[in-house]
Parts: structure tokens; C-alpha cells; sequence
């Protein structure tokens, strides 16, 4: 038996009417105009307007994730679905999307510094971190460890986008990542949501510009 | 100024601590002990347990979707992110990943049907949909569609794994495969609530044999 449903088949229309419901639905007010910009893809990746409550963020992460990205930064990732959302013909210059995790030295790391694989990969970080953008969808450890080579000296990234997700150290690590006072600009979802979606829509939020 | 963080490390130690907390946080009694496992894993993939009051399923579907993996079936996803969510080597026939979505042809067949490139995908599912894993994690309109296609007579899957995420349609597709009386097992979301890492978590739990 054939059957016709009644949806919205139009990409620009969906488009339309998703942020419609999106604007109508959350408190942009407190925002920037160009970080409400990354909220509002945040939430349209997940389908929670109520995220917005639980967002926080540096007023300049924006701006100076788009300068970055633009002036030919890398992009480092946690893990493999973070990269994959990543939008690539958006980003600015041609920009490198780095997935050290990936590495075949990781494994080893991780052994070595008694920690996960996701934290193991930061060391590989390390000599990309100059003035990247840092986007983390997973792992709370790779955030955690983030922090730990910061203040350890590292070299700066330009932003970070901190979006780990789950149980286990996931809330605490963007507590962490909110207290660090290392001067890096920032943007985060605290508590236990996060995830590979939210990350890279946030970061293609950033490199989008919009004016 | 060196800090270190207290967070576990151990990885053995934050997958069972995040189980332990898992299983405190929601109940699964109502569940048969397989689909259980699924909703498990969905709710470490999201972090949020209170999605297990919105899960809807037929009590065959792990069984029928992790036998039809066994025999080799192939995984039918609607994005990238879903695709790269799935543990290959979980999965117990080496079995094929397709994602049809990327095909070259899909744009010219969005605009014949005028309906999104997700749900013009679909028409390149076809022939590979008898007895396949179908894994929906980010388009409404796929799964519309797909619902479109098997009442038009289409070969069926094993099982659809139905977790379209966002504001149009999402809802709304989800719950015309409740309705649908399709005949074929499945598991879904009601609400706006989904996304690629729900998606292949089910996924990878429906191929993880627990006995």
C-alpha cells in the first residue's frame, strides 16, 4: 500500500523552518551576535534548545577561532566523528583537520603515561597546538590532559571548543576547562551532554562568516 | 605553573564506572535483557539516562539485527558520522558499511524526486535493503522516505536503527515508524532528541554478542 507522508522535502525550507523554531525557542539575548551564531548550530545538531543554559563561553572564541582559521590554522580533533563533522569546503583555508588518536604511537603513550588513548594522543598535539583550534567531542581526558600540558607550558592553541561527553569526568573536565585561567578563549556545554555532533557543528559555526 | 587533575585514567575503570552509574540512573526493567544492552550503550553515547523514557522498540530487533550481521548482512547508514561511529571491528562478518549518501548521483536524484539529497539517498539503499542493518542518525527525511518505499513494496531490512535528530520532521518520523506496521524490528527515539553517535552506539551494541 502506498503511502505519502506530510513532511517538508525542501533542504532551504527545512533549513528555514528549523531555525525559526531554534530562535523561537532559546534566549539568544546574552550572547554576542557571533557566538549566538555558534549556539544556535549547536543546538540545531542536537535538538535541545535547553543546552543554551548550560553553555559557556569566552566573548571572544568566536572571533578569534575565525581569525585563526583563516589566517591558515590547524584544526586539531579528539576523535574520528568530530573530524568527519567537520564541514570541509566551509572552512576558510583549506585548513588541516589533525586527528592524532589516530596515530599508531598512541597506544604506546597511553601505556607509558598511565592514561587513556584519547589523553595519550594530546602528547602528539603538542607540536600543532600553536595558535589551533581545538575541538573535543569525546573524550574528558583529552581535556583534561589538555589543560594539564597548558599549564605545563604547551603552546597556546587560538581556541578551544570543549564538548566531551558522558559519565565519567566529562562535567568536571569543562569545570575545569571554565576555572583554568590560562587567557585562552573558549566555549563549552557543562554537565554530561557534549558529543562529536555538537563539536563540529560549533566549528562550523566558527568558520562560517557570517558578515 | 604544573597542575594535576584528579579524574580516572584507567580506561577499564571509567567504562565500568560509567556503567555503574548508568545502571543506577535508569531503569531497565522494563526491557528485555538484549535491548538493555542497546539502550545502555545509547544512553553512555548521549550522557543523559532520562532518554530511556522516550526509547520505543520491538523486543526482536537486537536479535534479528545482530543474527542478520552474523550472517553477513550489510549496515545501511544515512551520514558519514554514522558510518564512522561503527566499531568495524566489532562487527561479526566483517560486514559492509554502505552510505549511499555520498554516491555522486544523489544530488541529480534529490532534484527528480525534489526531496532533500538524505532522502534521494534511499533510492540507492534499495538494492542492497533485503535483510540489511539500516543505521539513521542525522535525517528525518531518509527515514520518511525509507518508510516511503518499503509500503511501496521495497525489499525489507533486518532492522532500522531510527534516530534522526532536530526540530523538522524528526519527531514526526520517528513516530510514523512506530506506526508504520511494517513488519520489520526496530528501535527509535520519540522527539527531537537522535544523532549519528545514538545511532552507531545502538548499532554497535546490536553487533556486540553478550552471550
Amino acid at each position: 500500500m502506498s503511502i505519502e507522508y506530510d513532511y517538508i522535502r525542501d533542504p532551504q525550507e527545512i533549513y528555514r523552518e528549523s531555525f525559526a523554531q531554534i530562535e523561537a525557542a532559546a534566549d539568544f539575548g546574552k550572547m554576542p551576535a557571533d557566538v549566538a551564531d555558534v549556539a544556535v548550530r549547536i543546538i540545531h545538531a542536537c535538538g535541545m534548545p535547553e543546552v543554551i543554559d548550560d553553555l559557556a563561553w569566552t566573548d571572544d572564541f568566536a572571533a578569534k577561532g575565525r581569525a585563526a582559521l583563516k589566517a591558515g590554522a590547524p584544526i586539531i580533533v579528539d576523535c574520528r566523528m568530530a573530524r568527519d563533522g567537520i564541514i570541509q569546503n566551509r572552512l576558510p583555508a583549506n585548513n588541516q583537520i589533525l586527528c592524532p588518536l589516530i596515530d599508531e604511537r598512541v597506544p604506546e603513550i597511553a601505556k607509558e603515561i598511565g592514561n587513556t588513548r584519547s589523553a595519550a594522543a594530546v602528547e602528539l598535539w603538542k607540536e600543532h597546538l600553536e595558535g589551533a583550534v581545538v575541538v573535543i567531542g569525546n573524550a574528558p581526558t583529552a581535556l583534561f590532559r589538555l589543560l594539564e600540558v597548558l599549564h605545563d607550558g604547551a603552546p597556546k592553541p587560538a581556541a578551544i571548543l570543549g564538548f566531551p561527553v558522558g559519565f565519567v569526568g566529562a562535567a568536571e573536565s569543562k569545570d575545569a576547562l571554565i576555572a583554568a585561567n590560562i587567557d585562552i578563549p573558549y566555549m563549552t556545554l557543562r554537565g554530561r551532554r557534549g558529543g562529536s555532533a555538537i563539536a563540529s557543528a560549533a566549528l562550523n559555526a566558527v568558520a562560517k562568516d557570517n558578515k
